[in-house]
Protein backbone atom coordinates (compact mmCIF):
# COMPACT_ATOMS: atom_id res chain seq x y z
CA UNK A 1 0.00 0.00 0.00
CA UNK A 2 1.31 3.38 -0.80
CA UNK A 3 2.53 5.83 1.83
CA UNK A 4 3.96 9.54 1.89
CA UNK A 5 7.10 9.91 3.60
CA UNK A 6 9.00 12.97 4.74
CA UNK A 7 12.36 13.56 3.55
CA UNK A 8 12.94 15.75 6.47
CA UNK A 9 14.36 18.31 3.71
CA UNK A 10 12.69 21.29 3.06
CA UNK A 11 9.49 19.78 3.43
CA UNK A 12 9.98 17.60 0.58
CA UNK A 13 8.05 14.24 0.42
CA UNK A 14 7.52 10.96 -1.12
CA UNK A 15 5.30 8.38 -2.29
CA UNK A 16 6.93 4.87 -1.57
CA UNK A 17 5.05 1.39 -1.63
CA UNK A 18 6.54 -1.28 0.74
CA UNK A 19 5.32 -3.85 -1.83
CA UNK A 20 7.47 -2.47 -4.45
CA UNK A 21 10.26 -0.62 -2.73
CA UNK A 22 11.25 1.97 -0.22
CA UNK A 23 14.53 3.32 -0.91
CA UNK A 24 17.70 2.65 2.10
CA UNK A 25 20.52 3.80 3.52
CA UNK A 26 22.68 3.55 0.10
CA UNK A 27 20.00 6.27 -1.83
CA UNK A 28 20.89 8.73 1.04
CA UNK A 29 24.56 7.87 0.97
CA UNK A 30 24.87 8.31 -2.61
CA UNK A 31 22.46 11.45 -2.76
CA UNK A 32 25.39 12.98 -0.15
CA UNK A 33 28.65 11.59 -2.07
CA UNK A 34 27.16 13.29 -5.47
CA UNK A 35 27.16 16.27 -6.45
CA UNK A 36 25.76 18.83 -9.08
CA UNK A 37 25.97 22.46 -10.07
CA UNK A 38 23.99 24.76 -10.85
CA UNK A 39 23.02 24.29 -14.66
CA UNK A 40 23.76 21.08 -14.82
CA UNK A 41 22.21 18.04 -16.40
CA UNK A 42 21.76 14.90 -14.09
CA UNK A 43 20.17 11.56 -14.88
CA UNK A 44 19.77 8.76 -12.19
CA UNK A 45 19.63 5.57 -13.46
CA UNK A 46 17.50 2.87 -11.63
CA UNK A 47 15.55 6.46 -9.98
CA UNK A 48 12.45 4.32 -8.45
CA UNK A 49 10.23 6.26 -6.84
CA UNK A 50 12.99 9.53 -7.57
CA UNK A 51 14.48 9.66 -3.83
CA UNK A 52 18.65 10.39 -5.26
CA UNK A 53 17.19 13.36 -7.36
CA UNK A 54 14.85 14.64 -4.95
CA UNK A 55 17.65 14.65 -2.16
CA UNK A 56 20.26 15.88 -4.54
CA UNK A 57 17.37 18.61 -5.96
CA UNK A 58 17.58 20.09 -2.06
CA UNK A 59 21.35 20.49 -1.86
CA UNK A 60 21.29 22.04 -5.69
CA UNK A 61 17.99 23.33 -6.58
CA UNK A 62 19.64 25.00 -9.87
CA UNK A 63 20.29 22.00 -11.44
CA UNK A 64 17.59 19.71 -13.87
CA UNK A 65 17.05 16.12 -13.04
CA UNK A 66 16.05 13.19 -14.92
CA UNK A 67 14.96 9.97 -13.42
CA UNK A 68 14.91 6.44 -15.70
CA UNK A 69 13.37 3.83 -13.83
CA UNK A 70 12.04 0.20 -15.50
CA UNK A 71 8.97 -0.25 -13.25
CA UNK A 72 5.99 1.27 -14.60
CA UNK A 73 4.43 1.56 -10.92
CA UNK A 74 8.08 2.99 -9.52
CA UNK A 75 7.99 5.19 -11.94
CA UNK A 76 4.28 6.52 -11.75
CA UNK A 77 4.78 7.35 -7.90
CA UNK A 78 7.52 8.95 -8.85
CA UNK A 79 5.60 11.23 -11.26
CA UNK A 80 3.25 12.06 -8.49
CA UNK A 81 5.68 12.50 -5.94
CA UNK A 82 7.61 15.70 -8.40
CA UNK A 83 4.31 17.06 -9.03
CA UNK A 84 3.05 16.68 -5.22
CA UNK A 85 6.69 18.39 -4.17
CA UNK A 86 6.00 21.19 -7.25
CA UNK A 87 9.22 20.43 -9.05
CA UNK A 88 7.79 19.74 -12.13
CA UNK A 89 10.37 22.04 -14.13
CA UNK A 90 13.13 20.33 -12.46
CA UNK A 91 12.50 17.16 -12.14
CA UNK A 92 11.37 14.77 -14.75
CA UNK A 93 10.74 11.07 -14.82
CA UNK A 94 11.36 8.97 -17.52
CA UNK A 95 9.61 4.81 -17.78
CA UNK A 96 12.25 3.08 -19.78
CA UNK A 97 14.71 0.23 -19.90
CA UNK A 98 18.71 1.65 -19.50
CA UNK A 99 19.32 -1.35 -21.75
CA UNK A 100 18.17 0.81 -24.77
CA UNK A 101 19.41 4.11 -23.23
CA UNK A 102 20.19 5.10 -26.96
CA UNK A 103 16.77 5.22 -28.19
CA UNK A 104 15.48 7.43 -25.37
CA UNK A 105 18.51 9.93 -24.91
CA UNK A 106 20.93 11.18 -27.35
CA UNK A 107 24.60 10.28 -26.16
CA UNK A 108 26.82 12.82 -24.25
CA UNK A 109 23.63 14.65 -23.19
CA UNK A 110 24.16 14.93 -19.57
CA UNK A 111 26.91 16.39 -16.81
CA UNK A 112 26.10 13.92 -14.11
CA UNK A 113 24.95 10.06 -13.68
CA UNK A 114 24.17 8.53 -10.67
CA UNK A 115 22.98 4.75 -9.78
CA UNK A 116 21.99 3.19 -6.82
CA UNK A 117 21.57 0.16 -9.06
CA UNK A 118 20.58 -3.91 -7.81
CA UNK A 119 23.78 -5.98 -7.32
CA UNK A 120 22.00 -9.11 -6.03
CA UNK A 121 22.19 -12.23 -8.17
CA UNK A 122 19.42 -13.08 -9.47
CA UNK A 123 16.91 -15.15 -7.09
CA UNK A 124 19.56 -14.69 -4.20
CA UNK A 125 16.92 -13.73 -2.29
CA UNK A 126 12.84 -13.98 -1.26
CA UNK A 127 11.62 -11.10 -1.92
CA UNK A 128 8.16 -10.62 -1.55
CA UNK A 129 7.05 -9.00 -4.85
CA UNK A 130 8.66 -9.18 -8.19
CA UNK A 131 9.16 -4.92 -8.35
CA UNK A 132 11.31 -6.01 -5.11
CA UNK A 133 13.36 -8.66 -6.61
CA UNK A 134 13.76 -6.25 -9.70
CA UNK A 135 14.72 -3.28 -7.44
CA UNK A 136 17.14 -5.43 -5.29
CA UNK A 137 18.75 -8.12 -7.95
CA UNK A 138 20.29 -8.13 -11.22
CA UNK A 139 16.92 -9.00 -13.32
CA UNK A 140 16.64 -6.26 -15.73
CA UNK A 141 20.25 -4.96 -15.77
CA UNK A 142 23.29 -6.09 -14.68
CA UNK A 143 26.43 -3.81 -13.54
CA UNK A 144 27.77 -3.70 -16.94
CA UNK A 145 24.40 -2.03 -18.05
CA UNK A 146 24.48 0.55 -16.00
CA UNK A 147 27.86 1.15 -16.56
CA UNK A 148 26.98 1.55 -19.94
CA UNK A 149 24.37 3.69 -20.31
CA UNK A 150 26.10 6.13 -17.62
CA UNK A 151 29.26 6.07 -19.75
CA UNK A 152 26.59 6.32 -22.90
CA UNK A 153 25.37 9.19 -21.38
CA UNK A 154 27.99 11.38 -19.97
CA UNK A 155 29.56 14.19 -21.63
CA UNK A 156 33.75 14.16 -21.72
CA UNK A 157 34.81 14.49 -18.56
CA UNK A 158 30.97 14.18 -16.81
CA UNK A 159 30.69 12.44 -13.25
CA UNK A 160 29.26 9.50 -12.22
CA UNK A 161 28.90 8.37 -8.57
CA UNK A 162 27.91 4.95 -7.88
CA UNK A 163 26.73 3.05 -4.33
CA UNK A 164 27.52 -0.58 -4.61
CA UNK A 165 28.37 -4.06 -2.46
CA UNK A 166 32.47 -4.04 -1.26
CA UNK A 167 32.55 -7.43 -2.27
CA UNK A 168 32.15 -6.60 -5.81
CA UNK A 169 34.94 -3.72 -5.75
CA UNK A 170 37.13 -5.45 -8.15
CA UNK A 171 34.71 -5.94 -11.11
CA UNK A 172 33.07 -2.60 -10.66
CA UNK A 173 36.49 -0.79 -11.21
CA UNK A 174 37.03 -3.40 -13.94
CA UNK A 175 33.67 -2.45 -15.93
CA UNK A 176 34.51 0.91 -15.31
CA UNK A 177 37.11 1.57 -16.80
CA UNK A 178 36.16 -0.59 -19.90
CA UNK A 179 33.96 2.28 -20.10
CA UNK A 180 36.26 4.89 -19.80
CA UNK A 181 35.01 6.14 -16.68
CA UNK A 182 38.16 6.63 -14.49
CA UNK A 183 37.66 6.21 -10.94
CA UNK A 184 38.11 9.51 -8.93
CA UNK A 185 36.79 9.28 -5.30
CA UNK A 186 35.71 6.42 -3.73
CA UNK A 187 34.47 6.17 0.15
CA UNK A 188 34.14 3.16 2.29
CA UNK A 189 30.67 3.04 4.93
CA UNK A 190 31.65 0.93 7.93
CA UNK A 191 28.45 -0.03 10.17
CA UNK A 192 31.10 0.26 12.84
CA UNK A 193 34.63 1.35 12.75
CA UNK A 194 36.64 -2.51 13.22
CA UNK A 195 33.91 -4.20 11.16
CA UNK A 196 33.92 -4.52 7.14
CA UNK A 197 32.24 -1.57 5.16
CA UNK A 198 28.76 -2.80 3.80
CA UNK A 199 28.86 0.12 1.33
CA UNK A 200 31.55 1.33 -1.48
CA UNK A 201 30.97 4.78 -3.22
CA UNK A 202 32.72 5.58 -6.34
CA UNK A 203 32.86 8.81 -8.56
CA UNK A 204 34.19 8.50 -11.73
CA UNK A 205 35.14 10.88 -15.19
CA UNK A 206 34.52 9.95 -18.10
CA UNK A 207 37.62 9.71 -19.91
CA UNK A 208 39.75 11.39 -16.70
CA UNK A 209 43.13 11.21 -16.12
CA UNK A 210 44.44 8.91 -13.55
CA UNK A 211 45.21 9.37 -9.91
CA UNK A 212 42.18 9.28 -7.41
CA UNK A 213 41.45 10.05 -4.22
CA UNK A 214 40.24 7.98 -1.29
CA UNK A 215 38.08 9.78 1.17
CA UNK A 216 38.01 9.02 5.20
CA UNK A 217 36.10 6.17 6.19
CA UNK A 218 32.67 7.09 7.01
CA UNK A 219 31.56 4.92 10.13
CA UNK A 220 27.47 4.62 10.73
CA UNK A 221 27.61 4.01 14.57
CA UNK A 222 29.23 5.25 17.15
CA UNK A 223 27.70 2.27 18.85
CA UNK A 224 24.80 0.67 18.91
CA UNK A 225 21.73 2.72 18.20
CA UNK A 226 23.75 5.67 18.29
CA UNK A 227 24.99 7.73 14.68
CA UNK A 228 28.29 9.03 14.35
CA UNK A 229 28.44 12.74 13.70
CA UNK A 230 29.26 11.82 9.80
CA UNK A 231 26.46 9.84 9.88
CA UNK A 232 23.95 12.67 11.27
CA UNK A 233 25.75 14.97 8.52
CA UNK A 234 24.73 12.44 5.62
CA UNK A 235 20.99 12.50 6.60
CA UNK A 236 20.61 15.94 7.45
CA UNK A 237 21.65 18.64 9.83
CA UNK A 238 20.37 17.69 13.01
CA UNK A 239 19.43 13.59 12.54
CA UNK A 240 15.93 14.31 14.48
CA UNK A 241 14.20 12.45 12.39
CA UNK A 242 16.13 9.67 12.22
CA UNK A 243 16.10 6.62 11.20
CA UNK A 244 15.10 8.47 7.33
CA UNK A 245 15.48 4.98 5.53
CA UNK A 246 13.18 2.10 5.98
CA UNK A 247 15.42 0.48 8.21
CA UNK A 248 13.65 -2.98 7.57
CA UNK A 249 15.74 -3.22 4.43
CA UNK A 250 19.21 -2.99 6.27
CA UNK A 251 18.90 -7.07 6.52
CA UNK A 252 19.54 -7.27 2.79
CA UNK A 253 22.96 -5.06 2.94
CA UNK A 254 21.22 -2.94 0.42
CA UNK B 1 77.45 4.02 6.62
CA UNK B 2 75.73 0.87 7.57
CA UNK B 3 73.93 0.42 10.79
CA UNK B 4 72.74 -3.08 12.24
CA UNK B 5 68.67 -2.20 13.09
CA UNK B 6 67.27 -4.59 15.81
CA UNK B 7 63.97 -5.83 14.44
CA UNK B 8 62.43 -6.54 17.71
CA UNK B 9 61.27 -9.41 16.72
CA UNK B 10 62.56 -12.95 18.32
CA UNK B 11 66.19 -11.34 18.54
CA UNK B 12 66.08 -10.41 14.66
CA UNK B 13 68.32 -8.06 12.70
CA UNK B 14 68.77 -6.29 9.84
CA UNK B 15 71.73 -4.70 8.04
CA UNK B 16 70.89 -1.46 6.31
CA UNK B 17 72.45 1.66 5.28
CA UNK B 18 70.58 5.04 5.27
CA UNK B 19 72.57 6.26 2.76
CA UNK B 20 70.72 3.31 0.57
CA UNK B 21 67.46 2.87 1.40
CA UNK B 22 65.61 2.07 4.83
CA UNK B 23 62.58 0.27 5.46
CA UNK B 24 59.37 2.03 6.79
CA UNK B 25 56.24 1.60 7.63
CA UNK B 26 54.67 0.19 4.47
CA UNK B 27 57.16 -3.11 4.80
CA UNK B 28 55.75 -3.87 8.49
CA UNK B 29 52.56 -2.90 7.08
CA UNK B 30 52.93 -5.48 4.10
CA UNK B 31 54.81 -8.34 6.58
CA UNK B 32 51.80 -8.35 8.80
CA UNK B 33 48.98 -8.70 6.31
CA UNK B 34 50.86 -11.25 4.06
CA UNK B 35 50.45 -14.45 5.16
CA UNK B 36 52.40 -17.76 4.61
CA UNK B 37 51.91 -21.11 5.78
CA UNK B 38 54.48 -24.11 6.62
CA UNK B 39 56.48 -25.44 3.82
CA UNK B 40 54.90 -22.54 1.57
CA UNK B 41 57.90 -21.07 -1.02
CA UNK B 42 57.14 -16.78 -0.70
CA UNK B 43 59.47 -14.50 -2.71
CA UNK B 44 59.93 -10.95 -1.81
CA UNK B 45 60.28 -8.45 -5.29
CA UNK B 46 61.85 -5.79 -4.57
CA UNK B 47 63.40 -7.16 -1.47
CA UNK B 48 65.97 -4.53 -0.37
CA UNK B 49 67.81 -6.19 2.28
CA UNK B 50 65.15 -8.52 3.12
CA UNK B 51 63.09 -6.93 5.77
CA UNK B 52 59.68 -8.45 4.81
CA UNK B 53 61.15 -11.71 4.49
CA UNK B 54 62.42 -11.31 7.68
CA UNK B 55 59.68 -10.02 9.48
CA UNK B 56 57.44 -12.99 7.94
CA UNK B 57 59.75 -15.41 9.28
CA UNK B 58 59.22 -14.52 12.59
CA UNK B 59 55.53 -15.22 11.99
CA UNK B 60 56.05 -18.35 10.33
CA UNK B 61 59.19 -20.07 10.04
CA UNK B 62 58.69 -22.97 8.24
CA UNK B 63 58.18 -21.47 5.06
CA UNK B 64 61.36 -20.90 2.32
CA UNK B 65 61.64 -17.17 1.75
CA UNK B 66 63.47 -15.68 -1.11
CA UNK B 67 64.00 -12.28 -2.16
CA UNK B 68 64.92 -11.11 -5.58
CA UNK B 69 66.92 -7.54 -5.23
CA UNK B 70 68.07 -5.58 -8.39
CA UNK B 71 70.89 -3.13 -6.09
CA UNK B 72 74.06 -5.16 -5.20
CA UNK B 73 74.79 -3.41 -2.33
CA UNK B 74 71.17 -3.66 -1.07
CA UNK B 75 71.19 -7.83 -1.86
CA UNK B 76 74.66 -7.81 -0.05
CA UNK B 77 73.24 -6.44 3.15
CA UNK B 78 70.30 -8.72 3.05
CA UNK B 79 72.60 -11.91 2.30
CA UNK B 80 74.63 -10.70 5.24
CA UNK B 81 71.51 -9.99 7.55
CA UNK B 82 70.35 -13.52 6.86
CA UNK B 83 74.11 -14.52 7.93
CA UNK B 84 73.71 -12.37 10.99
CA UNK B 85 70.51 -14.16 12.04
CA UNK B 86 71.72 -18.00 11.09
CA UNK B 87 68.71 -18.10 8.45
CA UNK B 88 70.54 -19.44 5.50
CA UNK B 89 68.37 -22.45 5.55
CA UNK B 90 65.28 -20.66 5.06
CA UNK B 91 66.35 -17.19 3.30
CA UNK B 92 67.32 -16.69 0.14
CA UNK B 93 68.48 -13.30 -1.07
CA UNK B 94 68.74 -13.47 -5.08
CA UNK B 95 69.88 -10.66 -7.23
CA UNK B 96 68.44 -9.71 -10.14
CA UNK B 97 66.18 -7.69 -12.16
CA UNK B 98 62.26 -8.45 -11.99
CA UNK B 99 62.12 -7.38 -16.06
CA UNK B 100 63.69 -10.69 -16.65
CA UNK B 101 62.36 -13.03 -13.94
CA UNK B 102 62.08 -15.89 -16.73
CA UNK B 103 65.49 -15.87 -17.01
CA UNK B 104 65.97 -16.63 -12.97
CA UNK B 105 63.19 -18.78 -12.00
CA UNK B 106 60.17 -21.31 -13.54
CA UNK B 107 56.91 -20.06 -14.23
CA UNK B 108 54.43 -20.95 -11.22
CA UNK B 109 57.28 -21.91 -8.95
CA UNK B 110 55.44 -19.76 -5.71
CA UNK B 111 52.90 -20.29 -3.70
CA UNK B 112 52.82 -16.48 -2.07
CA UNK B 113 55.03 -13.16 -3.88
CA UNK B 114 54.76 -9.93 -1.62
CA UNK B 115 55.98 -6.53 -3.11
CA UNK B 116 56.66 -3.18 -1.38
CA UNK B 117 57.90 -1.80 -4.84
CA UNK B 118 58.69 1.74 -5.99
CA UNK B 119 55.52 4.09 -6.41
CA UNK B 120 57.06 7.39 -6.84
CA UNK B 121 57.37 8.44 -10.60
CA UNK B 122 60.94 9.37 -11.74
CA UNK B 123 62.20 12.30 -11.11
CA UNK B 124 59.51 13.31 -8.75
CA UNK B 125 61.67 13.27 -5.73
CA UNK B 126 65.04 14.50 -5.11
CA UNK B 127 66.75 11.56 -3.51
CA UNK B 128 70.07 11.90 -1.44
CA UNK B 129 71.51 8.85 -3.74
CA UNK B 130 70.74 6.66 -7.04
CA UNK B 131 70.33 4.21 -4.38
CA UNK B 132 67.73 6.01 -2.62
CA UNK B 133 66.01 6.90 -5.80
CA UNK B 134 65.67 3.18 -7.17
CA UNK B 135 64.12 1.88 -4.26
CA UNK B 136 61.55 4.86 -3.80
CA UNK B 137 60.81 5.48 -7.86
CA UNK B 138 59.54 3.76 -10.67
CA UNK B 139 63.01 4.00 -12.49
CA UNK B 140 64.31 0.04 -12.69
CA UNK B 141 60.49 -1.03 -12.64
CA UNK B 142 56.94 -0.04 -13.15
CA UNK B 143 53.93 -1.23 -11.41
CA UNK B 144 53.26 -3.37 -14.32
CA UNK B 145 56.55 -5.46 -14.32
CA UNK B 146 56.27 -5.80 -10.95
CA UNK B 147 52.65 -7.53 -11.43
CA UNK B 148 53.81 -9.01 -14.60
CA UNK B 149 56.76 -10.98 -12.60
CA UNK B 150 54.36 -11.98 -9.45
CA UNK B 151 52.12 -13.29 -11.90
CA UNK B 152 54.29 -15.25 -13.55
CA UNK B 153 56.43 -16.69 -10.59
CA UNK B 154 52.78 -17.58 -8.91
CA UNK B 155 51.17 -21.04 -9.14
CA UNK B 156 47.53 -21.75 -9.92
CA UNK B 157 45.62 -19.84 -6.96
CA UNK B 158 48.75 -18.93 -5.34
CA UNK B 159 48.76 -15.42 -3.25
CA UNK B 160 50.08 -12.03 -4.35
CA UNK B 161 50.41 -9.35 -1.50
CA UNK B 162 51.01 -5.81 -2.28
CA UNK B 163 51.39 -2.36 -0.39
CA UNK B 164 50.84 0.73 -2.55
CA UNK B 165 49.75 3.80 -3.06
CA UNK B 166 45.84 5.08 -2.46
CA UNK B 167 45.82 7.42 -5.26
CA UNK B 168 46.80 4.79 -8.11
CA UNK B 169 44.57 2.39 -7.21
CA UNK B 170 42.37 2.33 -10.22
CA UNK B 171 45.43 1.46 -12.02
CA UNK B 172 46.45 -1.33 -9.63
CA UNK B 173 43.22 -3.17 -9.92
CA UNK B 174 43.37 -2.95 -13.91
CA UNK B 175 47.49 -4.21 -14.08
CA UNK B 176 46.16 -6.90 -11.41
CA UNK B 177 43.06 -8.25 -13.65
CA UNK B 178 45.26 -7.83 -16.63
CA UNK B 179 47.32 -10.48 -15.35
CA UNK B 180 45.32 -12.79 -13.62
CA UNK B 181 45.53 -11.36 -10.11
CA UNK B 182 41.82 -11.63 -8.70
CA UNK B 183 41.68 -9.14 -5.85
CA UNK B 184 40.51 -11.00 -2.94
CA UNK B 185 41.35 -8.60 0.27
CA UNK B 186 41.85 -5.10 0.89
CA UNK B 187 42.89 -2.98 3.96
CA UNK B 188 43.15 0.70 3.53
CA UNK B 189 45.44 2.33 6.10
CA UNK B 190 44.25 5.86 7.45
CA UNK B 191 46.95 8.13 9.58
CA UNK B 192 43.81 8.73 11.79
CA UNK B 193 40.26 8.30 11.34
CA UNK B 194 39.17 11.37 9.68
CA UNK B 195 42.48 11.64 7.09
CA UNK B 196 42.64 10.33 4.09
CA UNK B 197 44.79 6.98 3.08
CA UNK B 198 48.20 7.07 3.25
CA UNK B 199 48.64 3.32 2.01
CA UNK B 200 46.10 0.47 0.61
CA UNK B 201 46.85 -3.03 0.74
CA UNK B 202 45.82 -5.67 -1.65
CA UNK B 203 46.09 -9.58 -1.49
CA UNK B 204 45.26 -11.05 -4.52
CA UNK B 205 45.06 -15.15 -5.74
CA UNK B 206 46.87 -16.01 -9.29
CA UNK B 207 43.33 -16.66 -11.15
CA UNK B 208 40.96 -16.87 -8.06
CA UNK B 209 37.22 -16.25 -8.49
CA UNK B 210 35.41 -13.09 -8.43
CA UNK B 211 33.92 -11.70 -4.60
CA UNK B 212 36.18 -10.05 -2.38
CA UNK B 213 36.48 -8.73 1.26
CA UNK B 214 36.98 -5.54 2.81
CA UNK B 215 38.73 -5.54 5.69
CA UNK B 216 37.61 -2.60 8.88
CA UNK B 217 40.17 0.62 8.49
CA UNK B 218 43.62 0.50 9.97
CA UNK B 219 43.71 3.85 11.81
CA UNK B 220 47.73 4.66 12.54
CA UNK B 221 47.14 6.97 15.44
CA UNK B 222 44.72 7.93 18.22
CA UNK B 223 46.08 10.97 18.16
CA UNK B 224 49.81 12.61 17.47
CA UNK B 225 52.50 10.48 19.31
CA UNK B 226 49.72 7.45 20.45
CA UNK B 227 49.33 4.71 18.53
CA UNK B 228 46.07 2.97 17.97
CA UNK B 229 45.82 -0.59 19.51
CA UNK B 230 45.60 -1.84 15.45
CA UNK B 231 48.79 -0.48 15.25
CA UNK B 232 50.61 -1.43 18.12
CA UNK B 233 49.96 -5.06 17.04
CA UNK B 234 50.96 -4.69 13.27
CA UNK B 235 54.66 -3.75 15.12
CA UNK B 236 54.30 -7.00 17.32
CA UNK B 237 52.72 -7.86 20.84
CA UNK B 238 53.81 -4.57 23.08
CA UNK B 239 54.79 -1.87 20.58
CA UNK B 240 57.43 -1.02 23.59
CA UNK B 241 60.03 -0.45 20.70
CA UNK B 242 58.61 1.72 18.52
CA UNK B 243 58.69 3.64 16.04
CA UNK B 244 60.53 0.37 14.82
CA UNK B 245 60.52 2.04 11.02
CA UNK B 246 62.78 5.05 10.20
CA UNK B 247 60.30 7.75 10.34
CA UNK B 248 62.62 10.31 8.63
CA UNK B 249 60.46 8.22 5.37
CA UNK B 250 57.32 9.03 6.42
CA UNK B 251 57.80 12.40 4.46
CA UNK B 252 57.94 10.58 1.12
CA UNK B 253 54.40 9.05 2.07
CA UNK B 254 56.38 5.65 1.36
Amino acid sequence: MERIDELQRDGLKLIQDPDCFCFGTDAVLLADFASARPGEKVMDLCAASSVVSTLMYARCPEAFYTGLEIQPKQADMGRRSIKMNGLSGRLTMVEGDLRKVETLFPRASFDVVTANPPYMPPDSLKAKSEEVAIARSEICCTLEDVIRAASYLLKYHGRFYIVYKPSRLAELFEKLLAYRLEPKTMQLVFPYKDREPEQVLIGASKQGGRQMRILPPLITYEKPGVYTRQMLQVYGQDGHHLPLADTSRSATGQ
